[in-house]
C-alpha cells in the first residue's frame, strides 16, 4: 500500500506538473521535462507510465493534453468527489477554503463542528452541528472526509465517519489513525513535519560548527 | 536523507505518543505501549532507541518522564525554535495560529505577505510587507520558514529567503522545491494527498463491484 501510494502521488504530481507546464504554452513534453518539474528521474516517470498503460514515447514525446486527459482519467478526476470537513477550526476552515482542492475537481460540501459560534447553514459552504454528521453523510452519499479536530475527539469522530459509510479520510489530528478493511486513512502530521524540519536544521548546524 | 527523515518523524510521534500517556497518567511505559500508540512494531521502536543510545529494556519498562526528556534532548527542543510564516492567506493565517506548534516549543514569530490588507503590525503575531522579509530574518536570526503563498510566488519566495539566510524550510506550495546544500526543504502538497486519498477510495469501490 505505501508503495503504491507514493506511485499515485507522483502521478498527481506529474499531472500538476503538466497543467503548470501547459499553461506556460507547451502542447509536447519529454519524460525529461517531466521528470524535472516533479524531481525524479526520467526512467521512473517512464515506469510509471507504463504501469497504466500509457505508451513511452522516449524520442518523440508526449502531446500534453492527452497525457492530462489519461491522467485524469487514472486518478477517478471524472467522478465527483465531495468531501466533508470535520472541525472548523483555523485550520478546518482554511481546507474548507483550499483553493487547490476546487481546482482539481474535488468539491468540499460541507463542514461539522460542535461549537455552536462556528453553526452558519448559510455560508456557501455550511457549517453544520456535528450531531446533523451522520444523516447528511449517509443522505448526500459523501465517502471521502477530512478530520481537523483537536486530538481527544479523533477517535471518536472517526467512529462516527465510518460508521455513517465514509471509505475515506484525510486526518491533521495528531493522533495517528489505522484505517479498517474498508477504509482508508491518510494522516498529515504538521506537527511532526516542522519538528522533523527543525531537527535537520539544528543537526546541520552543529555539523557546520564541528 | 529520506530513512532517516521517517525516523526523526518517528521519534517526534514516539515523543506526542508519551506526552498523552503520561496525561493519562501513565509513569511507566513499555515498548509494546509506544508501539501500539504509534503504529510500527516494539522491536522498531527499541531499534530507534538504541541508535540515539537510549537503553533497551524490554521488560522493566521505561520512566516516561526519562523518555520524554531525552526524546526532546534529540529533537533539539531545548533550542529556541523561531519561525516565520510567508503568506497569511487562509492557510497561512491557520499555521500561525497552529496550537501543536505552540505547544512543541515552535514559536511563530511574524508573518509576511504582500498584500497590504493583511498587514498588521499590533497583532500578537504581527504581519508585514514581503518587502521587510529580508531585515528581519537577518536581524533576528531566523533559521526556519514555512512557505504558504501561491505557487507563482513559491520560488521567487524561496531565493528571498534562502539568501537571507533560511536553512530550513517547510514548503505548502503544490510546487515541489528542492533544497541546496544548506537548505533542507520539506514539502507537503495537500493536493496530491487528498488526490491519492479520492483515487484509493474510487479504486476500491471499483474492487468491490467486480
Amino acid at each position: 500500500m505505501n508503495t503504491s501510494k507514493r506511485l499515485i502521488i507522483r502521478l498527481s504530481r506529474y499531472k500538476n506538473s503538466l497543467s503548470r507546464l501547459k499553461s506556460l504554452g507547451f502542447i509536447k513534453v519529454f519524460s525529461d521535462n517531466i521528470a524535472d518539474a516533479v524531481g525524479v528521474t526520467p526512467s521512473q516517470v517512464r515506469k510509471d507510465f507504463s504501469i497504466f498503460g500509457i505508451p513511452g514515447n522516449k524520442r518523440g514525446g508526449y502531446l500534453i493534453d492527452d497525457l492530462i486527459r489519461e491522467l485524469k482519467r487514472i486518478l477517478c478526476k471524472n467522478n465527483i468527489n465531495n468531501v466533508v470537513v470535520v472541525g472548523c477550526g483555523n485550520l478546518g476552515n482554511a481546507l474548507m477554503k483550499y483553493e487547490r482542492f476546487i481546482m482539481e475537481g474535488i468539491k468540499i460540501v460541507a463542514g461539522f463542528d460542535n461549537n455552536d459560534k462556528k453553526l452558519n447553514e448559510k455560508l456557501s459552504i455550511p457549517i453544520y452541528h456535528l450531531d446533523k454528521l451522520q444523516e447528511y453523510i449517509k443522505k448526500n452519499k459523501i465517502e471521502i472526509a477530512i478530520i481537523a479536530v483537536p486530538d481527544s475527539a479523533a477517535l471518536s469522530v472517526t467512529d462516527l465517519l465510518v460508521s455513517a459509510g465514509i471509505k475515506g479520510l484525510l486526518n491533521f489530528s495528531s493522533l495517528r489513525l489505522r484505517g479498517g478493511e474498508d477504509t482508508i486513512i491518510h494522516n498529515i502530521n504538521l506537527q511532526t513535519e516542522l519538528e522533523s524540519l527543525v531537527y535537520f536544521v539544528n543537526a546541520a548546524k552543529k555539523n557546520r560548527r564541528q
